[in-house]
C-alpha cells in the first residue's frame, strides 16, 4: 500500500483504442482501493460549458481545424481553472484523459496545424499548467482501429490509418523530448499488466 | 444612383446601444433599393457552428474571459471561411455587424485581456483578413445604456458603465489609429442623418 504520494496530476495520452480509458478507470479504482482521494476528468468537455463544447465538436462534421483547435482550448480553460487547479490546490490527486498533448499530436502532426499556433494557445489556456506524468499508451494505429466499435466512431476516431500513423508519431516525439515527465507504455500488452507498469510508476 | 462599387467589405462597431443594428438595416435596405448584391452577417454566429456557440455565450454567466474569447475566435473562424471570404471572392458586398474590433475592443479594453493574445487569435480566425471600410457607431455610454431594453440584456450587455467606457476608448485609439479605413460617426444624432454619413462615405 502506498505510503506517499509522489505525483499530483497525471495524464493519459494516446490515439484512440489505445487502451487508455480501460487504463484511466483501472488506476481510479485502485486508487478509490486504497483511499486516496482523486478526481477523474476527460478532454474535451467535463465542466458546464466543456460538455456543450464537446456535444459541438462531435457532431459537426463540416468544421475548419482551427475551429475545431479554438473549441478544444475553450473547453481546456473552463476545465483548468473549474477542476484541475481547484483540485491540485486541495492536494488532491489529479488524473486526466487527454491534455495539451492531444491538441499537439492530433491537431498538429495529424491535420498539419502549426504548431506555434498550438503551443500558444495550449499556453493560454492553461497558464502553462504541466503534468507530473504522462503515460503515453503506445500502439501501432492498424491494431487501435479494430479495438474500436465502428458504430460507435464519431468524427474524429472516423480517421484513417495514415492520419493515426502521424498523430502516433507526434505523440512519440513528445515523449522522446521529455523522458523524465513521459512514460511510453506498450498498450498492445494486457490491461492488468500495463495497469501494473503504471501503478509501479506512480507508487 | 452608385455606379462604381468603391469597397467591398464594410464593418459597423461600436458599443450596445449604439444604433448598429439600426444603421446595418438602413444600409441593407438602401443597397436592396439600389439593386447591389450583398451579404449581410453579424458576430458571433450567421453560421451553423457559430450559431451555436453564439447560444453558448449568452447563456453561461460564469465563463472566464479567456474562454469567451477562444469561443469568439471559434465562430469568426466559422464565418471568415465559410460566408465572408466565398461572399468577397463573388464579388459581392459584406456587411459585417462586429468583427475583430469587438474583439479588442471588449476582451481587450473593456476585460483586460492582453492585447498580444487577442492580435494573435485574430490574425489566426482572419488569415489576416482585413475589412475596407469601418464605421464606428461612438457614443457616450451613459447615453447608449438608456437605449437598451433591459429585458433584453444579456450577459455581455449587462455590464457596467465604467466597462463601456473602457471598450469606448479602445474603439476610439484603434479609430484614431487607422484614419484611411476608420469613420468615426457621431451615433447620439439622428439615425437618417447617420445612414446618410455612412452612404456618402461609401459611395
Amino acid at each position: 500500500m502506498p505510503t506517499e504520494k509522489k505525483s499530483k496530476f497525471i495524464v493519459f495520452e494516446g490515439i484512440d483504442g489505445s487502451g487508455k480509458s480501460t487504463q484511466v478507470k483501472l488506476l481510479a479504482s485502485k486508487l478509490l482501493k486504497n483511499n486516496i482521494s482523486h478526481v477523474l476528468k476527460k478532454e474535451p468537455g467535463d465542466t458546464i460549458i466543456g460538455d456543450k463544447i464537446r456535444k459541438l465538436l462531435s457532431e459537426d462534421s463540416d468544421m475548419s481545424s482551427l475551429t475545431e483547435l479554438f473549441l478544444f482550448s475553450a473547453a481546456r480553460k473552463e476545465l483548468v481553472d473549474k477542476e484541475i487547479i481547484p483540485a491540485l490546490e486541495n492536494e488532491t490527486l489529479v488524473i486526466l484523459d487527454r491534455y495539451i498533448y492531444s491538441t499537439i499530436a492530433y491537431q498538429g502532426y495529424g491535420r498539419n496545424i502549426d504548431l506555434e499556433y498550438i503551443h500558444h494557445l495550449n499556453k493560454m489556456a492553461t497558464s502553462d499548467l504541466k503534468p507530473d506524468i504522462v503515460f503515453l499508451l503506445d500502439i501501432h494505429p492498424e491494431i487501435s482501429s479494430s479495438r474500436i466499435d465502428s458504430k460507435k466512431l464519431d468524427r474524429i476516431e472516423s480517421e484513417s490509418i495514415e492520419f493515426y500513423s502521424r498523430v502516433r508519431n507526434g505523440y512519440l516525439e513528445i515523449a522522446e523530448a521529455n523522458p523524465n515527465t513521459w512514460m511510453i507504455v506498450d498498450a498492445s500488452k494486457q490491461p492488468e499488466q500495463i495497469h501494473t507498469q503504471i501503478w509501479d510508476r506512480i507508487y
